[in-house]
C-alpha cells in the first residue's frame, strides 16, 4: 500500500523520513508493505533520498490505486481541505496533523469517510507525540469521560515556565521563546488561547461526539499575566497554566473554557514544564487518567502521523471510523453554566466589596464559587473601590 | 454477542456491573450488542440485579456459541489458564486483568490466540485503569521504544509518598496502608517488588516482542528504605519510587530491573504520588511520552477490562492480536550490563574508598556510574573501613 505525504514542511518532512528509514517496523506493524508513494509539495525539494516520490501534481495521486492513504501535513484550510476531501470521496483513507482543519472540518470530513468507507484519522492534529486520540475512543470510550483539562500548547507552557522558574515578565519570556524558535513572530494563535481553543474542541467533538465549534469557546490567552501573578501564586502553593477545559454538563451539554488557571502545585498538571503538553482525563470508571509528553515537534508530531497510518493500512479492510456529528444545534452550555473560583489581586483591601473571599497574600484573595456574570459584577463592584490587577480561574 | 466473565470478585463484579449499567454506551462503542451472558463463580453470588445470568458451570459457556468472549477475573494461575486456554481453543476471544497469568503464560497463549484467529487481551494487567498496552501496541508500534520506566505498584508508591510526606518510618507506613485496605495482610508481592516485575515484564514481551521471564529480572523491593534515606533524598531535590525499568541495548537484549531508585522532583516520575501510578516510555520518534491514572481498584480495572471488551466484539471479523514470541532463549541481557549511578549512605566519609563520588550530605554520595559488579566490589571496601546504611541507583 502506498501513501501520498501531501506537504514536505516540518511534520510533512518528519512523517517521509520515518516512513523511509523505519519502513521494516512499519510494515511489520502494520501487517503488510505500506510504502512512501508520492511526496507533495510546490516548493523544490533539496536532495532527500525519496526525491523519485516527488511530485506537484495531485491528481496523480488521486488517480494511482495503489494509494490507500493520503497523509496531509500542510496545514491551514486550503488547499488541505480539498485535497483530503478528494482523497476520500476517491475511496483512500486520510490521516492529517492539521488541527485547523479537523476543528472546523472534521464533521463533515468525517461524514464523507463514512460514506466512502475510508478512515479519516488525526491523532497528531492534538498533543502531538503523545497517542491521545486513540485511547480516547479505543481504549476510554465507554468509561465515561465527565471532564478534560489540557495543557495543550507548548509555546504557552514554555513562556509560563520560564516565568515561574526565573521570575521574568511576559514579555521577557515570550522574546526568549521567539530566539529559541518555540514562538512565533507573530505568537498571537499561541499566546492568545487560538490555538489551543481548536485542539479543545477536536477532544470535546470527539470525547462525546457532538461538535463542539472553536468559535463557540471563551477563550484567553496569557498575555495579561505577570510576574506579580506568578510570584503570589507560587508562594501560595499554585502555578499558572493555559488550561483547555471541557466539561460535559447534566444537561447533555458542553461547558468549555480556554484560559490561564491557578493550579495546584499537587495536581499532576502543574508539573507539566517546558514545551510539554499533558491532558488530564476524568472519567466515571477510571477516575483519573493523565497522558503526557512532547505537543509538538518534527518527530513526534510526525511519529503520531505514522501511528495512524499503520491503522489505515491494518484496517482498511475493516474500517471502524470514529465519527461526530450533530454540529446544526450548538452543544455550548452557555458561559454561565459553571460557576468557578477565582484568583483575584487588587490595589486594595477587598474584604468589604467581595465577601467570602479567602485571602491568600496582601491584597490578593481566592473568591467562592462564581459564574462569569458574577464575576462581570464583582468587577465592576471592584472599579468602584480601587482597581483590578488580575482574575484567573481555579482550577479545582 | 455474549461476554462470560470468570470470577465475581473485586475486578469480576466491577466488569458485571459496567456491562450491566452502561451496555448502550458498550454496544454503540463496539458497534454491535454486547451482553452480559454468564457470570461464573464458585462462591453463592448475593443479589445481583443479572442474577439469571450465574452459573457454576463452564462448560456452558464453552459450549453455548453466542459466548463470543471471555473475560477472566479469577487471579492466579489456575483456573485462569485452563479455562482461557479452553476458551480460544474454542474459538472465542479472551481478556484477562490477570498480570501472573499474563506474565507467566503469556507467550503460550497469545500463540494459542494467533492459531484460532481469536483475541487475546489484557490492557487491565498492567497500570489497572490507565490506557496504556493499547497505546504501547497500537500507537507506538512504530515509534522505536528503547526504554520504559514505571511506577506499576500503588500499595508501596502509597507507602513510599508517607513517608516523605509525614517522615513516617517504613512500617508504619505500612501499617497505615494495611489499614486503609491499600496493603494486604501478607504485604509481600507488593512491598517486594513482585508484583511489579511481573508488570515490567509484560511490558517488556509486549513492546520488544520477545519473553522476558519475572524470574530473570532482578528485583528488590522498599522494605529496606528507611527515614533517613527519605529524608536525605528530599534534601537533596530527589524522590524514592519504586521503578520497574526496561531498557533495549543496542544487542538486541533487554536490560530489565526492579528496585527503589531516586528520582530528580523535576522528572514527571516524582510527582506521581499515593495510589497512582505511571509509566514514562522513551522513545527514538516521540521522545518522552508518560501515562499516568489509578494502577489499581475496582472500577478503574473493571474499565480496562471492558476496553477490551470492546475491543474483542469490534474486531471479531478481522483479528489483529498482538504477539510476542521466542521465550526459549533468554532475551535478558545480564545485570551487568548497564551502568548506573548509585545513592549510598555510610556512617563514615568514604572520599578515601570511593574515588569520584559527589557528597549530597552528611555521609551521603551519588556515585560515578556503576555497574552490580561493581556495586559488589564497591560494597565490599565500604565494609572493610565501617557501614554501609543504604545503597539505592539513580534514575536518570
Amino acid at each position: 500500500m502506498k501513501v501520498a505525504v501531501l506537504g514536505h514542511g516540518t511534520v510533512g518532512s518528519g512523517v517521509c523520513e520515518i516512513l523511509w528509514n523505519r519502513n521494516s517496523e512499519i510494515s511489520s506493524a502494520a501487517g503488510k508493505t505500506v510504502e512512501l508513494g508520492y511526496v507533495l509539495d510546490i516548493k523544490d525539494l533539496g536532495n532527500v533520498p525519496y526525491s523519485d516520490k516527488i511530485s506537484k501534481d495531485f491528481s496523480a495521486v488521486l488517480s494511482d490505486p495503489e494509494v490507500g492513504i493520503v497523509a496531509e501535513c500542510i496545514g491551514g484550510l486550503e488547499p488541505a481541505y480539498s485535497y483530503i476531501k478528494s482523497a476520500l470521496e476517491n475511496g483512500k483513507s486520510a490521516v492529517t496533523s492539521n488541527k485547523e482543519l479537523v476543528a472546523e472540518k472534521g464533521e463533515e470530513l468525517l461524514s464523507i469517510a463514512r460514506a466512502h468507507n475510508v478512515n479519516f484519522l488525526f491523532e497528531a492534529s492534538v498533543g502531538g507525540g503523545i497517542p491521545l486520540i486513540r485511547p480516547l475512543y479505543s481504549s476510554m470510550n465507554a468509561a465515561g469521560i465527565t471532564e478534560m483539562a489540557g495543557i495543550l500548547n507548548g509555546t504557552t507552557n514554555y513562556i509560563l515556565t520560564k516565568m515561574f522558574r526565573f521570575g521574568a515578565d511576559y514579555s521577557e519570556a515570550l522574546s526568549d521563546a521567539q530566539r529559541l524558535g518555540y514562538a512565533e513572530r507573530d505568537p498571537s494563535a499561541d499566546v492568545l488561547g487560538w490555538d489551543a481553543c481548536r485542539k479543545i474542541s477536536i477532544l470535546s467533538s470527539l470525547v462525546w461526539g457532538k461538535t463542539l465549534k472553536p468559535s463557540e469557546i471563551p477563550t484567553e490567552g496569557i498575555d495579561k499575566i505577570t510576574a506579580d501573578d506568578v510570584k503570589i501564586a507560587e508562594q501560595s502553593g499554585f502555578s499558572i497554566k493555559l488550561l483547555a477545559r471541557a466539561k460535559l454538563l447534566e444537561n447533555g451539554k458542553i461547558f468549555a473554557k480556554v484560559s490561564p488557571a491557578l493550579v495546584k502545585n499537587d495536581s499532576p498538571l502543574a508539573s507539566v514544564s517546558d514545551v510539554f503538553n499533558a491532558v488530564l482525563v476524568k472519567a466515571e470508571t477510571t477516575g483519573d487518567v493523565l497522558f503526557y509528553g512532547k505537543g509538538a515537534g518534527k518527530m513526534p508530531t510526525a511519529s503520531s502521523v505514522i501511528a495512524d497510518i499503520i491503522e489505515c493500512a491494518k484496517t482498511d479492510d475493516n474500517i471502524k471510523t470514529v465519527f461526530w456529528e450533530d454540529g446544526a444545534q450548538s452543544v455550548f452550555a452557555g458561559k454561565d453554566s459553571a460557576s468557578e473560583k477565582y484568583f483575584i489581586r487588587t490595589d486594595f483591601d477587598v474584604s468589604a466589596v467581595v465577601p467570602g473571599a479567602e485571602k491568600i497574600a496582601e491584597n490578593a484573595y481566592i473568591t467562592t464559587a462564581l459564574t462569569e456574570s458574577e464575576v462581570s459584577v464583582l468587577t465592576e463592584k471592584i472599579s468602584e473601590h480601587g482597581k483590578l490587577l488580575s482574575k484567573i480561574p481555579l482550577f479545582e
